[in-house]
């Protein structure tokens, strides 16, 4: 029997995966670079569309390889590469925008509407052996980085993008909800880009105790109170005065949106990074007489890879810690069940080894 | 009978007026100035808490003044006054901020926690025959304007921090939720702003009808159907392409947070500017996914009375169109019923004769 | 002797001109379009580079062609082509930027450093009867725009930019140095985004009328006193009190930089429109303790195009009456020679004859 | 003898000092606080007006007190003074604006052209035993805090101002033009503002190597040759790739404009922090093809002196290092002349003795 051209761990439908083995992707563009994938993080949002099959406007019709938060080597490179060259190790950015648009062209290519995203249906992600990317997608990592690390360059980049979005800047107090994987790194950035506080907020001790030493300034458990009555024992726990300049959430919860919302000072930004339901309550009194700025995030965008590589690079944030497990391509299934299950912070799944 | 000293219309306490002779207010500080009264609009929150006695976290307790959209002639100054002498007729801003707080310093002092505020609890208002302010409050009228028009400011420059905090900018396509006053100003501002297209919503055909005269470009009347589904009509009906760069309300209700955030293109701007419920629900998930900006506004602060008076000075806007009917001080109580039963656009009392 | 293929107009060296029918050129990119050049408006940049073969860093080394103020009738589409068809009628904007680098994905494609920019070493110009674009650099007008008024888009898209740097806002007091098509077109702009007051600076007095004519509000002939004496004569003159909030530069005189910075008020915004010397002095002094912003603007970028469409096509702004004189391709270098003499406002080249 | 009421430091006339018993200041306003001033840092600026009696538009008429780098022990308050009491240790901000013009309003109070401001003319300065402040304007130090290094909130808050104004954001490149105490201290602040490279410039060695050793992460000493090609050696030498993202020059030297303008990328932004000659040359069609930023910066203002206390308070930055000498009162002009012989970093003159 021949070798497997492109192996891949395909979703078929809602609960149903399967691993397949695909044709090789081509470099159809000039421009475009073949990455052989070494290293795959599991997203919340695989696990989601596995279950659901759906998230927002995006469902799965036909079967689709799963994974985003990849990393690997550059195998082959198109006649107009000159940023990469085969051997090189690299983060991989997986969505691609048409860079035409209005929003490509102004600065935010993250919303643009023919996004070409991975593991997002219709477009197949990078839980396979090989994926194809343009070359201002692939990140080269520099030496002292290790292509594990380089895997985590994807939610760092959602948290780096959470972070500016809500205009962090020193000597701001922070308070982020939701102490997973995102949550975390949101602590993590807002600590970098030197925040005086930073207060984690999570329903789970344990979590909390992980924020506290990964890169929280503080923690606070949500009591069985009133939005306003936690948000002022929070306040009062951790000396924010007024009140926080910024609230980022990693929960989607609408119990986060309340005590956040009533935590920020007038003129205070909450930024919603987590997705939860399609609509929920939020105390616009408050919105209103406060002048609060309420923004989304949405993956991330110009700037965003760059900037979480330096952070890691520089030694400003470590994302080692947060590997608990990495398990063999054969093991996805199993893999996702257990990161379903919620065990650990983030699994990697290793690359189809040759 | 000793003539009144300073007459003034007082809200005793809830669903109770009455007219009061009050002392004379004191000039304490050397930059204060005395204005007598000339005319004063009624606006929805003095309605507001003559039926309710309370708004947000604001709570009559004492009898209060009302009013606080005046206009007036200076009667006397303070020793350090330099900008404005008696006879001057000007415009008053009507809350005073403690100009030393964050906020204060920061270019926001419509944010001060200790803003004494015209006819929000415990600060009495304008509808007397004397007003001191200081001298920087109180904003000069040019000879082509008259009092009447100047009384007209106060929402006016409601309407100016609405579309500022909204970020309209020339070539913009604007809607406006709610055709009220406020609303109705913030359609001439956002085509002073050199709007593209703005779109009047309301769910009153004549409403509209004067909107259309007055200000808006379009028009939309909100169909019993899901907010989805009017945000694509009103895109569709007015050729909005992928959707509005700013929503504005001015109506508080959650119908026009959903339509309004719906009918947004990625990246929009949504201003909640209107007051409703404490809490009401949003999309969230299209907030996030969307990256929109949802924004609370709050009265007026740096800049914007004085822009106001230059969009009216200069013929941009044209306020005297809003002024229904111009009743006599001693007429207050009447017109406040006739107000309260939705009659007219913007209804003023003039002041206290001599 | 066979129909001219591409009839261009050609500069060879410096001084030194030739028509020549050049090969039709290609579409290549499925993106692309064909345009039919119907008018080509000649700009000092033409005739410079006629004249000294060299601006900044960019220098003729090989025959180019010239021109890239231009608009035209599409002819043909690439096969991924959706948004314009034979037949439209299109604003051209001449400069196609990589689309990958970091000032392109981060909203300053303008100042992306592999630029192909029409009638810059060693990019052939639009003075041909076909040239090739992509299909987002053509902007298809509406009907009641006129194919000449459409070529003015190149000079208003420089003009917004410059006043969209300059961050104008409603209400602004604004000064534009340079009376010639581009300062002119500043005005307008400011105008249209509702500066309070537009002061159009020349030394010439006949520009100057035609600016008040046109669109200032306002005008000043500089005279022989220093910049600080100037610029007080200004601000008195115009009643500017503390001084410009902007200041808008499109002459690239030293002279403008000293009055025009001594014109702000502090805090105020100055913008480098116009270029001339490579280095000149400036009152840095003025611009540290006065807080001053001084800013580089550079051709256009992401929306300015499409607002400069929508200002024509709404009416704020009229580019008609700027047009002075429209000669036959033939006659191109008889009307380059009378733009070098300083004659007319702009003057139009149609396209080359069937 | 009586006992020395408030002994000062005062400049008489140009070049000649003395000291003298002044009485005591007065708490006028009910917001005011009096504090026994414990250390003052000698700053270039008080020895220029020593030396010359003027900077910029300031000049010396009527003898001064000098200082304005003070910390030192509220003695007493006035009676609405609700943020400090008598023993309080504080941080002296020595300017007072006047908190009712529009910069004041508008977030921008250091640009206050009523701003009474310490020994610059006429107002005195804090080299006296007492002075009198507005609370706002005393910060409160944390337990850790000595009053030596409070003294250097005041050159700390210049260099978190210059920052600021330069944008410096998380991951950027940053230039710093002079290696004084102000430019070292930008260094330390854009390295706390997680600047992923701050590269300081000096033309003296022994500088430099302080620089490398405090907060510069590298460091250029510009050799004899033209700004493009200093520029083009320090890009390389550090990497810097198309250029560095912000410029901060705390030099006030003409060639530090240019080779700073010269190393940066395009789009970038060059602060002017330090003061020189009134006018100099600059390289302005850079400044316009490349769309660079050129700021002006002035003191400190909002949220400056909060942000300073901050960094110092969390360890992010350290400043007992650049006191390399504290010196008694009565030694005020042997320590001024030795600052002018260019003697240490930073010298702080302890306060009267009781």
């Amino acid at each position: 029997m021949a070798a497997p051209k492109n192996l891949s761990f395909v979703l078929e439908s809602v609960k149903k995966v399967k691993f397949e083995d695909r044709p090789l992707p081509a470099i159809k563009h000039p421009h475009d670079v073949m990455i052989n994938v070494k290293y795959t993080g599991i997203c919340g949002s695989d696990v989601h569309y596995w279950d659901h099959g759906v998230i927002g406007p995006f469902t799965l019709k036909e079967p689709m390889v799963l994974g985003h938060e990849s990393s690997g080597i550059i195998t082959s490179v198109g006649p107009a590469v000159r940023s990469l060259k085969p051997g090189d190790r690299v983060a991989l950015e997986p969505g691609i925008p048409c860079r035409r648009c209005d929003p490509c062209k102004s600065g935010t290519y993250n919303l643009c509407d023919d996004m070409a995203f991975a593991a997002t249906p219709p477009y197949d992600g990078t839980l396979a052996k090989y994926y194809v990317l343009p070359e201002d997608f692939c990140y080269k990592i520099p030496e002292g980085m290790s292509l594990q690390e380089a895997a985590l360059m994807e939610p760092l980049g959602v948290a780096v993008h959470v972070t500016r979005r809500g205009g962090v800047r020193a000597g701001d107090q922070v308070v982020v909800f939701g102490a997973g994987p995102v949550g975390l790194l949101c602590c993590a950035v807002a600590r970098a880009f030197c925040a005086s506080k930073v207060i984690a907020v999570d329903i789970q001790q344990e979590r909390l105790e992980f924020a506290k030493k990964y890169a929280a300034t503080g923690t606070f458990q949500p009591a069985s109170v009133s939005a306003v009555e936690n948000a002022t024992r929070l306040k009062e726990l951790h000396g924010l005065g007024q009140g926080a300049d910024v609230v980022l959430d990693a929960s989607g919860a609408e119990a986060s949106a309340h005590t956040g919302i009533h935590a920020l000072r007038r003129g205070g930004t909450y930024v919603q990074g987590g997705m939860g339901r399609a609509e929920f309550s939020v105390p616009m009194m408050a919105v209103c007489t406060g002048e609060i700025n309420v923004k989304g995030s949405f993956r991330y965008g110009s700037g965003d890879y760059k900037l979480a590589l330096e952070l890691v690079a520089s030694g400003k944030i470590r994302v080692k810690e947060l590997i608990t497990k990495i398990v063999d391509f054969t093991d996805a299934e199993q893999a996702f069940l257990e990161v379903k299950a919620g065990k650990g912070i983030k699994t990697l799944i290793a690359g189809v080894e040759d």
